[in-house]
């Protein structure tokens, strides 16, 4: 999702949490996923994410465990270090994911409008009394 | 909103972005308010959260600075332990927060239905080939 300029209409950003114990999917994971789509390997998906090697690795183990199945398929070349793609998993995810937003963008534009004229300037004129 | 219990729907957690400087608006903080707003202080405000005074009242002191203006007002008894109650910008972002929440629920609703037939089993069989 696109973030906020200080003129433009307060971002949202979403989470989805599949139960109570952390099982949690973001924006950062997404970006991550997105990035393993078009880059074709874990590494170069971390370098676009601005996270190490490792942090990555990480994460796609994590997405996997929530997931319940492997969202990140790696070919030869190390556990990380080889090619990577989406599988239908992973797939689905992403695109649920952005339906999401998209729909919770449309849905919540007028009141991130009135959110914005009440507050959420920079520097505003103080509380009311 | 309520957590997904295994069975339930995943829910989702949205955060606001007013611009790309983290002046950032989320469950956690909303939830602070509200219980400023029924505790009638911090201090029991941040006790009812789970979290440390000074965590509290350092999390208020963003939350003013994020709004341009003062959303909780403290009365006598030093900075953070003397009463406290939500000023009409405290209680306009928490109204505007929980409206938009409550589109979001309705707008993803579909997809989260979708998102948990596809994915999300905390065992699933695998990914597919």
């Amino acid at each position: 999702m696109p973030k906020a300029s200080p003129r433009s209409l307060p971002s949202l950003s979403l989470r989805i949490d599949f139960d109570t114990l952390g099982r949690r999917i973001g924006p950062g994971k997404i970006r991550l996923l997105e990035n393993i789509h078009s880059c074709g390997s874990i590494s170069a998906a971390g370098r676009a994410t601005n996270m190490s090697y490792r942090r990555a690795g990480l994460l796609v183990d994590e997405i996997n465990r929530i997931c319940g199945g492997a969202a990140v398929e790696t070919r030869e070349g190390g556990k990380y270090g080889g090619g990577a793609k989406l599988t239908p998993i992973g797939l689905s995810l992403v695109a649920h994911y952005r339906k999401i937003e998209h729909s919770v963008e449309k849905a919540a534009r007028r009141e991130l409008l009135a959110l914005r004229a009440d507050i959420g300037k920079p520097k505003g004129k103080g509380a009311s009394h």
